[in-house]
């Protein structure tokens, strides 16, 4: 227990540094030309993009210096060291440092969005050797009202394997995707985060408690760094995040929930994200046109934002287009104004959608909002993962 | 033996993709803001910065391939699978990456020297730990001639740690200082793989077999996606390799060094280093002024390299700068001229120290030469290594 006292303190450092780093190092990135203009607002100021990659590099360093201190007692006793436990968090903080390089790859060079999908793959690589070796349990176990069906447990093998490698690629790419907003991107990793944190504290006594002190060694130093970030991408933002930012952070989730054999409840803290990808599908697969930014639209006389909108040119509607939003218009998921020639609809993200739900608002509370809302999918994760839980499984 | 051979199926398939590559992404640096132009052409094309990054990535993907065959073995019998010589290979992975993260910041943000020193002392923090819980010999053999004194080994505990930790910082800057000129820095890079290959396989009978099949594992692919970049880096270059480039390959350098045991032979294939890095010395600790390119002077009428040079005002010469012009003088280590005011002394490299001895030269015979030496240093690395080796220790 005194490990994870010595990595708060850690942590706390951790923060302060990149606190102080954050200001110090934005003239830097403004000279190599990562900036961004901030399009939710009036002034034209550059605002330094990319600073993730500076929380992010605060984070592995404080990792890299507790490995002396959780390892230590395997030190003294180098006859029993536990040499799993040491590649397991090896192969996590491998898997997260990959995807700091490749997101910080991605916002200074803009790849392409193969290489988005291929490389978080491949980091994954060495993450799910280490699962394969050390638990190696593919085995789902049925809820009880399909038992009679699929009987107690089914063990999908390798299909359990390529799910986790997806995990990894999903969480990557969600959290950058439900952004655009000032400090939202930051904002849902930060209740994430402490939604996995609080669910390691009330796993602590269970049988599984390796696997959740493992989890809080990597998510501790993460929140602190990230809340150090935050504190600079809050409202109005003096520094963007970047794919980044987006990238460690989806890789950490995953990371934990993989090794921390909690990939399941890692998905219900992503429900906001899940929603929101869902809902972009269309766009996303572009049967509805899909401009390149699909954030707000910003109105300068009363400083309030309104869902973005993308055109349909009438005669040019797909049967495949005309069904989607029929569909979407039948479950008031889009708002539609038609005139002669052309169909507009709102662009397809949660954000945009709590737009058209709650009428235009201010930015500060457009993030609020939807802080809350990720708040409130903790609370229904924890429902679904306890109470109700215990209506499908044995306990 | 057979993942050895596997291993060079998917080096070759590395070395083709790095070549496919690298001509693909150049617009897309170029686009980005990072490119140079080569001072010693008279053309100013813009030459793509830090390809280093895409040799780095490739290198590492084929790695986290590799990681299912090597421990192919173990993964069929869990039981017995050898965690602590995985864990070795993720910390050494691990290592690498983050340099390779470094480089590139570096590249793009040109990071102060503070950080260029303390970060591949962090980075190798991991590689430290991995070292002490598998071996932890902190033991020096003493030679022969010296036995009466010191007794027959020593063991230097800490400081055999922070001499560990100081070659990787040694390692990762070294061939960074002894660049310049068209495929140098790459081609040094090379003659050192291959030194270590070859020091590899001739002790691949002996009983530290394990170690160097585990440096074979790392540097085989190294080499593979090394040779791709100096195809596009040799002389002329059409791309620059970038700080990325050096620290990749120091720090794997060091690596191999570190894990694979033999730390004190690789330091014998970086000779040509050492003595740049000395001859450097006064210009570096700024005892002799220090410009901020010392790479050599192109004369275009000639299309020669002639060594470039800085100058010293007499009326503000030191006396520490008085004793070292005299020693260099003494030892015919400066081409020295005077006039009224001034002396002028050529920078001192070994790139330049090539030049005043062997005269005004063409670059890829500069090159050429320099690569030469450093073959020439490999074989009294050799020979310092085996047939000398003898008369201090007992076989």
């Amino acid at each position: 227990m005194w490990s994870v006292l010595i990595l708060i303190i850690l942590s706390v450092v951790a923060y302060l540094i990149t606190d102080e780093l954050i200001p110090k190092l934005k003239d830097l990135f403004i000279k190599a030309g990562l900036f961004g203009v901030d399009l939710c607002k009036t002034s034209t100021n550059k605002v330094p993009e990319a600073i993730g990659v500076v929380s992010g590099c605060v984070f592995l360093v404080t990792s890299f210096l507790f490995i002396p201190i959780v390892f230590g007692y395997g030190l003294i006793d180098r006859q029993h060291f536990p040499h799993n436990e040491f590649a397991e968090f090896l192969a996590a903080l491998l898997s997260i440092c990959c995807m700091l390089l490749l997101g910080f790859a991605d916002d200074v060079l803009d790849l392409r969005w193969r290489y988005k999908l291929l490389l978080p793959t491949i980091a994954s690589l060495p993450l799910l050797v280490v699962y394969y070796v050390n638990f190696n349990s593919t085995t789902f176990v049925i809820p009880i009202p399909l038992r009679q069906w699929l009987g107690t447990s089914l063990n999908i093998g390798l299909l359990y394997y390529i799910y986790m490698g997806m995990l990894a690629v999903f969480c990557t790419n969600a959290i950058n995707i439900l952004a655009g907003i000032n400090g939202l991107e930051v904002g849902q990793s930060v209740v994430i985060a402490l939604s996995i944190i609080l669910f390691d504290i009330s796993e602590l006594r269970g049988d599984q408690y390796k696997a959740h002190m493992f989890s809080l060694y990597i998510m501790i130093p993460y929140l602190a760094t990230t809340l150090a970030l935050l504190k600079h991408n809050w409202y109005p933002s003096k520094v963007f995040v970047g794919d980044t930012f987006c990238y460690v952070s989806g890789m950490t989730f995953a990371v934990v929930g993989i090794l921390g054999h909690f990939s399941k409840t890692v998905l219900l803290f992503f429900i906001p994200q899940v929603i929101n990808f869902l809902y972009s599908v269309p766009q996303l697969f572009h049967i509805i046109p899909c401009p390149r930014h699909r954030l707000p639209k910003h109105r300068a006389e009363t400083d309030l934002l309104m869902a973005s909108r993308t055109i349909l040119v009438k005669k040019e509607i797909s049967s495949l287009q005309k069904f989607v939003l029929q569909v979407l218009s039948l479950l008031h998921l889009v708002d539609r104004t038609e005139d002669g020639d052309s169909i507009t609809i709102n662009n397809m993200t949660l954000i945009n959608l709590f737009l058209i739900k709650f009428g235009p608002m201010s930015e500060i509370k457009l993030t609020m909002i939807l802080l809350i809302f990720q708040f409130l999918c903790t609370g229904i994760a924890f429902l679904i993962r306890y109470p109700m839980a215990s209506y499908f499984y044995d306990s």
